[in-house]
Formats: C-alpha cells, sequence, structure tokens
C-alpha cells in the first residue's frame, strides 16, 4: 500500500428540505472526510436550484447581503434580505443582485398568509428592484421558488410604472380581486431602465401563465385559491396578461414558466427577463467548475433522489460538470428512490443514503447532521482504500 | 481514466438472521456488483459463528450433506443433517464430521419445544456420535448455537455410555427433572473410542456451567426455565458435573463455554473436546485464507453490526484475515449500530448499512435481497470510480 496525499473534495450538496440547509449539509460531510483525512482540501460549494437557499448558496462563496423594507405579499412592511454580488464570470458586466422572491412574498411568511390570496401582491418585487435600479444596478439574477402570491406579477409591474385602471378610469390594486375590474394597461410610465438591464429568471417550473396548466390551476390551491374560484381567477389573469403584453408590445404569457410564482415569470419575461436553470445558475455564480478543477472526487446530495433529480435539479447538474472536469461525483441523499437508483447509477460513481439502519423519516431528519457526517466518513474510507490498494491490473 | 480489469472479489458474509442465509447474501451481493463488472471474478465464502448455517456455510464450499435418524431434545424421533468433509488444511488427518447442535436439539423445533425443558435432553448428540464412531470417524467439530437444551450434556454423555443412578441404584433420565435424583455417575462404560477422537466444540458463550453466569442463570429462563427453578437446577446441574468430573477424573465445569447449549460445552470438554471460535473454525474450513489471496477487495457483513461484532464474530474474523492478506475488507450489514460505529470504523475500509433511506425493520427484512445488491452495485461503483481515477498523488 503506497501512502497517498490527503484528497481534495468538492462538496456542493442542495440543502436537506425539512432538516438541513445547504451549508450545513456541506459542513457535516466535511467533518466525516476530516475524520480519515484530516489534511483534505475541501472545497465547500453549497448548492441550490433558484428555490428558497439560493440566497445562502449564492453569498457562500462571496458577495455581501443587504437588507431592504418592502411591501410584503399582505401589504404590511417586511425587511428583505438579498445579494450584491460582483466577481465571477457570470458577473463580469459588473455588480449583480440577487433576490428571492421568497423573501418579499414567501408562503412561510405567516404575515403575508394571514391576508387572503385574492388580495396578495408582488408590489415589493418591483419596490426592490427600483430601488436597486436607482442604485445603478442594472443585472437581476431573481430565484421564484416558494411564493405566496398568484396575482401575475401584476403587483411587481405596478411598482415598476405599469399603470392599471378600470373602466371608469380609477386606478385598481394589482391584486387577483383588483385585476377582476381591469379594464386599461398603460405601460409608458413603466420605468425605461428595465430595458437596459440584464434579468436572468431561475425558476424550474414550466407551466405557462393561464389555463388548464397555468399558475392559478395547478400552483392556486396550495396557497388558498379555493377550487371554484380557479377558472374566474384564471381568466381575470389571463384577461390582464393580454392587455399588458399590448401594452408592453410583447407576449410571454404561453411560455413556459410564465407560470412560476403566481405569474411572476410572465410579468419577469414581459420585462426582458430570461429564464435559465437555477441549479446552472448557482454553479455559475459559486464558481463550481473552478473549483471542481483538479479535484480527487466530489459529493452531492438532497434530502431525497428520486427521478426528478434527473430532470437537471442541483444535485444531477453538480454531476454533469463533476463529469465534464472528469471528477468521479459521488450521490449522499437523506434517501435514494429504489426505483430511480438504476438511472441514478449512472450518474454518480455511487449513491448512498443517511440511515445506518432500519430509521425512521424523523429520526433520519432530527440526525441528519450526525448521519451526514457518519456516511461521509465511510465513503472517504472506501475511496481511499480503493486508492491506496495494490494494482493488480 | 483507465481501463481497469474487473475485480476479483470474495464475498464472505455471515446470515442476515430471521432474514436471509449466508448463501443467499453472497448471492445478491454478486449480483449487485456483477451490474457493475459482468466479468468480476466472485469468490463466494458464506461464513457462519458455529450458531445456526454452520453446517451449511461449511458445505458450500464441499463436503458431503449426510442425515440421520436421532431421538430429538423432546424424545421424539427426528432427522439430523450432519456433513462430512474431507479436504482441506484443517481436515488433513481424514473425514471429519460437522454436527450442528441446533439439527438434534433446535430451539426452533416445535416438537422439542413442546416438551417441558425439564424433560429436554441431548441424547440424541451422543447417538449420533456414536454412530460417526462406528463409521470410523475420529474427527468432530461440533457447533453448538440454538440448543432448546439444559441437561448439561447428560443426555448426550449417557448415549455415548455414562451411567447414572439414583439412591436406590436405578438408573435416570438424563434430564434436569432426571438429574434431581442423581446419586452416583459410571463413566467405565463410556464409549473408549472418544479418547482416541479430536473433538473441536465452535461456539461463542463463554460462560461455566453453573452460578450466577452459568447455563441455567443466564441462557435457561429463554428455553423455559422458571426464574423461581433456577437455583435447584443450577444446584442439580453443579452436582452432577462434580460425580461426572470425579468419574472422568477431569474438571471441566469452570471453563469458559462449559454453559454452552444448556451444558453440552461442559460435557464435550469433558470427553476431551476443546473450544476454538465458530467463526474462525468456518474461516478454515471454506478455505478463506485461499479465497483471499490475489483478490482486489472483499466484502463481508451480517443482519446487524455493533460492539459485539469486535468481539470476534464472523464479520471481524473475516476482516482480520483480510488485513493479514492486504485485502480492503468493506462491510455491508443490514444495520450499523451508530454508537460502535467509530471502532467498527478502524477494522473496515468502510462500513455500510441496507437501507436506501428511511425504512421499517420489517420492510429492510423483506426486500434484503433487492437492497443487498443495491448497496454492493454502489459500493462496486464507488470502488472503480476510486480506482480508475486519474491519480493525482
Amino acid at each position: 500500500m503506497s501512502d497517498l496525499a490527503p484528497p481534495t473534495v468538492v462538496i456542493a450538496p442542495d440543502s436537506f428540505k425539512g432538516s438541513l440547509a445547504a451549508s450545513a449539509v456541506s459542513s457535516a460531510i466535511a467533518r466525516g472526510l476530516r475524520r480519515v483525512h484530516p489534511g483534505s482540501e475541501v472545497r465547500a460549494c453549497p448548492m441550490a436550484d433558484g428555490g428558497e437557499g439560493t440566497l445562502d448558496a449564492v453569498l457562500s462563496r462571496g458577495g455581501t447581503r443587504c437588507t431592504h423594507r418592502v411591501t410584503g405579499a399582505g401589504g404590511r412592511p417586511r425587511t428583505a434580505a438579498y445579494g450584491l454580488i460582483g466577481a465571477g464570470a457570470e458577473v463580469a458586466a459588473g455588480v449583480t443582485a440577487v433576490i428571492e422572491a421568497a423573501e418579499i412574498v414567501g408562503i412561510t411568511d405567516p404575515v403575508g398568509m394571514s391576508v387572503p390570496v385574492a388580495d396578495r401582491a408582488t408590489q415589493g418585487m418591483g419596490e426592490l428592484i427600483r430601488v436597486l435600479l436607482d442604485a445603478g444596478i442594472r443585472r437581476f439574477m431573481i430565484a421564484l421558488g416558494g411564493s405566496s402570491t398568484n396575482d401575475g406579477g401584476a403587483g411587481m409591474l405596478s411598482a415598476l410604472g405599469l399603470e392599471c385602471f378600470d373602466d371608469a378610469g380609477s386606478r385598481i390594486a394589482p391584486t387577483p380581486s383588483g385585476l377582476t375590474s381591469l379594464a386599461r394597461v398603460d405601460a409608458r410610465t413603466l420605468d425605461p431602465r428595465l430595458a437596459q438591464s440584464a434579468i436572468t429568471i431561475m425558476s424550474d417550473v414550466n407551466n405557462p401563465l393561464a389555463g388548464t396548466k397555468g399558475a392559478t390551476a395547478i400552483f392556486g390551491p396550495q396557497k388558498g385559491v379555493r377550487r371554484d374560484d380557479v377558472a374566474a381567477i384564471d381568466a381575470s389573469l389571463a384577461r390582464y396578461a393580454e392587455l399588458a403584453e399590448q401594452a408592453l408590445a410583447r407576449r410571454t404569457a404561453a411560455n413556459p414558466g410564465a407560470g412560476a410564482a403566481g405569474g411572476l415569470g410572465f410579468a419577469l419575461q414581459l420585462i426582458g427577463g430570461t429564464f435559465r436553470s437555477g441549479a446552472e445558475v448557482v454553479a455559475d455564480l459559486i464558481g463550481l467548475n473552478a473549483a471542481l478543477a483538479g479535484a480527487d472526487f466530489a459529493i452531492t446530495g438532497e434530502g431525497r433522489s428520486d427521478a426528478q433529480t434527473l430532470l437537471r435539479k442541483a444535485p444531477y447538474v453538480v454531476a454533469e460538470r463533476a463529469r465534464a472536469a472528469g471528477v468521479p461525483i459521488i450521490l449522499l441523499s437523506g434517501a435514494i428512490d429504489t426505483a430511480a437508483l438504476p438511472q441514478l447509477a449512472q450518474a454518480y460513481a455511487g449513491c448512498f443514503a443517511l440511515p445506518a439502519g432500519p430509521m425512521a423519516l424523523a429520526d433520519c431528519i432530527a440526525n441528519a447532521d450526525a448521519l451526514l457526517a457518519d456516511r461521509a466518513e465511510q465513503i472517504a474510507r472506501l475511496w481511499s482504500a480503493a486508492r491506496s490498494a495494490q494494482r493488480r491490473d
């Protein structure tokens, strides 16, 4: 057996939803690896996919966390965090603002959720973008996961200068409720600086704004839209979209992703935003490719890996980039769906799960930190044993 | 990446108690390995530790399975399997009989268990040994795990010629019940061929025959001895042992292991048997060392690995021999006790458990075959990735 240098390892997991943030997952895995190789070079690259945790993941590799006071989904002010980053290939053109919709209109915000969905709106998004435009920022990365709103992004557009009127010429509230009396949209007052801005939208949602696969039909009920109201609200959003599209001379309501975040995906595209896979954007922003260069192996993971993982979730994006870099990539997730294992196995140099034996989900979640370190340690032991075993070939 | 020859792998697990026999565990692991390397040379060496499964493990590598009609624990005849082996370093001196006590007086035999423990005896053991002596066999390997009897081996000795009398000079039954009136033991009629025989006793039990750590106190209750009867039965066994020891002019009741199999450990030592770790004997009989020579790696395992494993259970004996052969040894068990993992980890190039996620024990047991193949596949993937990764050191 030869004495080997301690391995250089990239740790790039997504969060374990309901259990640990991606940075905590990284730390636990690093702890386990260091039990085997105290001298390991660990490159922690916590990942995210454009949902909650995206801001944290991006800021883990640099940048500044800022806050701004904005109007929350329910109309009450709240403090929203956002990030400013200024380095890396992706942001070569200057400072980029990273915004999480969930920080402003999050479905986990009890204040916003206490207001009926018909009266919730995204104006806080527009307020924040406007303030950032005032600060000279023209590059935006906006993560759409986890919103409580279903206003088609009307609140945001309204805060950015779009004007919405009823039959009588009075301004209406840019909420699902207000939009039912929408008669005319004026885009002439829309902030002209948006036309000079680059807006990247991070979302994995492919739904259009309206219709049977639209935001209201698919995501409305979990936000509080009553089944009986779906058709009326959907029709009202479709009408609003048509008027807004005419006013801006651009059509985006039928685009994939227009239905993301209750229609924020529509509105952001309408003002020039383009969709990208959240995991790809995060991988770029955190410099994953550079971290992989020269690494011995990499570990990724998520709370549960299944067939969805292969649809370009964060662990899959990490796997693709590791493969491109020639770095073996190991999957360490809370659970691995047995039915999906044959396909998952093709993408990884080993798929491993958290439990050390028969164990209930609640125990896995409660002990995730210790279990992660233990499993990572065993993976590192096997890796090193294989590396240092005498070559017989 | 270099193209590597498929690895040569030794698979030497114990049985997964209550789930799969060792040979079935081996097959499942081999199936998983071959998904990664169809051309792997798999050397299946199912292990055992002297308990149930020992005969199967030994015969998996050669020899003949025989049966003989003997008296069961409850006095009714039953067919007991035993093995005859005639090759290998351990058996150079000729044919060896491999006997499992559980085949004759097994605790899983409902017929024997339907008789009160006070009336159960081991005479079938003596009958089988006598028949084998008649056949010219002088080497015996006797596995003691899983017995239902608590007769101090009096039944076996009686069938081999030891005579037990009461005060009135009448022969007594060699059962716990009969031994209460034991007054005199005559060893002159004991089969003289035993003195020319080599008897190896396989057991991990270290208890003496009698006393607070004796067979009756520790193992009696699980065989049906009522707590209130422990003291009286223990005293009666101690008295029997004293008389038998006098008659044979040898003292073995206080030896470690005398309390194994309800005192069969005492009686077998009294007729010249010597204890050896069951796992060590099995490893020798199946030629584990030869199988390990030149292997790339080895996998062992058991239903549940914990601190007990380190007390020279089968997976630990396999680990020691693999280490001596310079072969990395991986543990793949149904469950790994988290508290024991730090110590277990020192003995293995990675400790892995069956579940692919949160899972109940019953599901692990019911799906053990598929789970084993899946986990073995992932271990093989990681092994091969580590072997074929470019050397950076």
